[in-house]
């Protein structure tokens, strides 16, 4: 089911503004929104009510045509590249192989994303075509709210993410505790890599891919986003955050869980407890409506009203609550709404973690990310993964 | 070993401009070369010959102390930001917040990648910094030569490679033929997705993954950057490429090989031979000082002086050789220097793929790819595989 881009043209009519225009290859979410098309190199979509444009590589024209949905698809020979180039050095071609494109369709103004390449922003103000960032973020609001089918895409993807989570954690479950606490599979020292690597490779079972993955024990966990190394200890907390992608369809999701083999210290079981009530907060928050902000502040209120930091008590604190409460999910994995302290309203059909967590280098670090879809009176929760902390 | 900046700060200097700034993610191959830092939403690189300052979150911050080669890392709430954003709003708060990171270093002059984005360019405009596009691409060129601990990456993702085209081909070569032609493995069709599912499990084992690859046979591989589907087929040409990118440095490799199950028929077999001729053509023009446009040149002749059609002879034509002789190959998968009518001159400790091909859906495609390092001689060929033909 194609993407109602209607609200874009709207936008694009209130504002007075010919088309949309991007330059960026195909791992652009916003370029794999708008075009369908997907290209290890930049290429220009150019958006109007009147239907979509592309201009591809030589080299991508035939792929562009069958697997774009775009209604045109032209080519730099098309206006006539190698003249160009020879009367005027291949930059200076570039530009004027840009400026004809969108003359050819009496484009005179175009609104961009705001990290539009800067030079093709500077070629294309010199040959007078108006240029505007979209500060609005009209294009990243449209793509926040997903199609039923964009809703199915992400499903498989965090079907995937479960099954590898649940590979992950057997591997945990089933370890043995050596003398000194060390985590000990098949005779040798149960690491992180030989944990990420089960979950690379359940992932790729299922058509899905990542470019890393967290399994972060101990003290390492106590940094949000360390990446994790090395053999894993019992008593320690563990958190496993795998946020992976569909090779073919390209959407993403995003899931945490933070286990323990054997008996975790009290604090960690206290810290574990406020992170699932923190979690339960912030949902609970979650309503087509509310804002980012409120679901924020909700599991914000949690962890302070028990005496802990965060970022809204102490802005350059390193330990406690250290980042915001979630993201939205699609074709990138940090997509809108933000749940933070300047997250705007939700909508129904949105995607979005919820992932509250505590850190200390002294303690540990704790976190448990649920994904869900924004409904007009809750959410639906697509996250079907207990929450048990202690396992083996 | 670290990159030689001193280039950078020549070029600097030459122009008179204060600092290289870089906005992007740890995929941008500028971003990661500059900073040596991987992280998955966009961050400030400010080069000075004095020393390098990285700008991230908060939630970021400890990595990049620990994992950059940054001199200083800061944060936007050294510059007050919850302050900004109450007075300023969100938007204008992080543009205050960048322009004074500059202004605590004394830059009021930037030099900017070409896609350096548009909005932090006219942000840094409108508070009084001058933003220059690096039209010189004189980071991309310092990039282009890769120190020694560079080149021994590559060619540990290359050795990967290899051993993922060796699983490719061996499901190949073991396959059974039906009556129809179909290529059978374990009592299947063996497909494209097979075949793909197991160079990306071999990939894994060696830490290098990849988004999507090439498996493209028959009428599929008429289409250079067509990825393949469904069923092979003997007495096909089958159309494997690879370019995998290793997970914790970041390199890639690339690399095309082109098998057929049975035998080819003789237009085929000649293509095959003709494109063996123009890639040793192509790589016996390779050498410190030589222009990409030269070998690639020579790749040309070869096609030309047996009657097929090339880009140089026919700008718009869908058959023959339709694509340029080569790239960089480093951090990114498309770099400097390319082989192409525009391609400058190649410099030694520059990775190149050399990788002629001739296309046409009634005859089907061929391509061979090796991936070489420029010396000032010739070139070292760190591709260590046959180029056999016929299998199975």
């Amino acid at each position: 089911m194609e993407p109602d881009f209607s609200p874009l043209a709207e936008h694009l009519a209130d504002r007075g503004i010919d088309a949309y225009l991007i330059d960026a290859d195909g791992d652009d979410a916003n370029q794999r929104y708008l075009s369908g098309f997907d290209a290890p190199d930049p290429f220009l979509t150019c958006y109007r009510p009147d239907g979509i444009a592309l201009l591809v590589s030589g080299l991508e024209y035939g792929r562009a045509v069958t697997e774009s949905r775009a209604d045109t698809v032209e080519r730099p020979a098309d206006y006539d590249r190698q003249q160009l180039v020879a009367d005027h050095g291949a930059r200076e071609a570039d530009r004027r192989v840009r400026a004809a494109f969108l003359a050819d369709k009496s484009v005179e103004s175009v609104l961009v994303p705001e990290r539009f390449p800067l030079d093709t922003a500077d070629g294309l103000r010199d040959h007078g075509i108006t240029v505007t960032v979209d500060n609005d973020d009209r294009l990243m609001q449209l793509r926040a709210v997903k199609t039923p089918t964009e809703l199915d895409y992400i499903r498989d993807t965090q079907h995937a993410n479960e099954r590898a989570m649940d590979a992950a954690e057997s591997l945990l479950a089933a370890a043995d505790v050596d003398a000194d606490g060390t985590l000990v599979h098949d005779g040798e020292a149960l690491t992180s890599e030989r944990v990420k690597h089960e979950i690379e490779a359940t992932l790729l079972e299922y058509g899905c891919g990542l470019d890393s993955t967290i399994v972060a024990g101990g003290r390492q966990a106590a940094d949000p986003h360390e990446r994790g190394s090395g053999p894993l200890h019992a008593e320690e907390a563990i958190i496993i955050d795998i946020f992976p992608r569909d090779k073919e369809t390209g959407y993403h999701s995003d899931m945490t869980r933070t286990f323990c083999v054997g008996e975790p210290n009290d604090t960690l079981q206290e810290w574990y407890d406020l992170t699932e009530q923190a979690l339960d907060a912030a949902l609970d928050a979650v309503e087509a409506g509310a804002s980012g902000a409120d679901v924020h502040a909700a599991a914000c209120e949690v962890y302070e009203e028990a005496g802990l930091p965060t970022f809204r008590t102490d802005p350059t604190t390193e330990v406690g609550f250290i980042h915001s409460t979630g993201h939205g999910v699609g074709l990138a994995i940090h997509e809108y709404p933000r749940l933070s302290p300047e997250g705007g309203d939700l909508e129904a059909g949105q995607v979005i973690t919820v992932e509250p967590g505590l850190y200390d280098p002294e303690v540990g670090g704790i976190r448990i990310e649920d994904i869900v879809i924004v409904t007009e009176d809750g959410y639906e929760n697509i996250t079907d993964y207990s929450r048990a902390f202690v396992v083996g």
